[in-house]
């Protein structure tokens, strides 16, 4: 299926704003790259930040959904699953890196609700990580003596820095990166 | 002894470019705020780029001067070096948070010599942590299976990850949280 005029804009704006910085991207830059009117734009959005608003629950829901479908597989260890979660967090790079650095840059343009409502639901994606370490400690697969909160923001905090620095098309594969965070993660580094 | 007039220039910048935005926060904004002119600015500065890389580069000297000294210290394994690299980055959160927040969200504004520059050490800080992780595989202190990079950028991924939402004054210390975080790497979550 052919992307929509939404979905074009999105994606357009979503590169110009990683190279230029969404302050000095201007709605003129973004509807030049596609070659249509502001007209159009405004169609769809009612400012820029409504655009990047948009861009981030694109991101965000996407995150979301692909950890819920991990985590209610039946049948799969805590350990499976927190190891599945690293490896999706990872892989989502090649696709949604761009977004996902764009957040992190532009997050003082985004105000109000909108604000609340992305927060919300990256705390939701943290707090998901979160419940399977305190299910994994209770289950007895995991060590119960440390704070469950602490080692879900070690474990995602090593996940989401991969953003500033891991090449889909460098030397280790998105496979291979997750299979040493995880062997680090469940087994430490200490002999 | 007062700081300086340039030391306060750049103090003031950093927290008008953490809450407005660099592209946001004008000269004149900076100087307003001083209650001195551009002219005094000028005097020490060549452009708001400049001075965006004189916070930069005074903060990752700090970051490399203390790493060294944490090296250098004799009759210590690489497993108290190791801690003690982790500690100190999540303890620079308090005093340098915010020109570490910047670095990252401004970095497409800082370019040519001034960005290879910064990059260079950036990655001297990376290298000498996986530097401690080779010589504790060698040492026998640490397993040797795992690539050294690897969980060096695990390892710094999760402190620097630190600074999106540490807060020095709540409800965990900066030691409390790097505690965990060291028995985390070193020991892993397994049961």
């Amino acid at each position: 299926m052919e992307p929509s005029m939404k979905e074009k804009i999105m994606k357009h704006s979503i590169r110009l704003f990683e190279s230029k910085g969404f302050s000095e991207a201007s709605i003129q830059d973004i509807v030049n790259t596609l070659g249509v009117t502001k007209g159009t734009f405004y169609y769809y959005f009612s400012s820029k930040e409504e655009l990047l608003t948009q861009i981030q629950l694109n991101y965000i829901d996407y995150m979301l959904e692909e950890q819920q479908r991990i985590i209610e597989q039946p049948d799969r260890t805590w350990k499976d699953k927190l190891s599945e979660v690293i490896l999706m967090t990872i892989q989502a790079i090649e696709d949604r890196g761009s977004s996902a650095r764009i957040f992190f840059r532009e997050l003082l343009h985004i105000t109000g609700d909108s604000l609340d409502l992305i927060k919300k639901k990256r705390d939701q994606f943290r707090l998901n990580v979160q419940s399977i370490i305190e299910q994994g400690m209770e289950s007895g697969e995991f060590r119960d003596d440390l704070p469950a909160e602490m080692v879900a923001f070690s474990i995602l905090g090593a996940c989401n820095w991969c953003y500033t620095w891991f090449k889909p098309d460098g030397s280790k594969s998105d496979t291979e990166v997750a299979a040493v965070y995880t062997e680090m993660f469940l087994n430490g580094l200490k002999l």
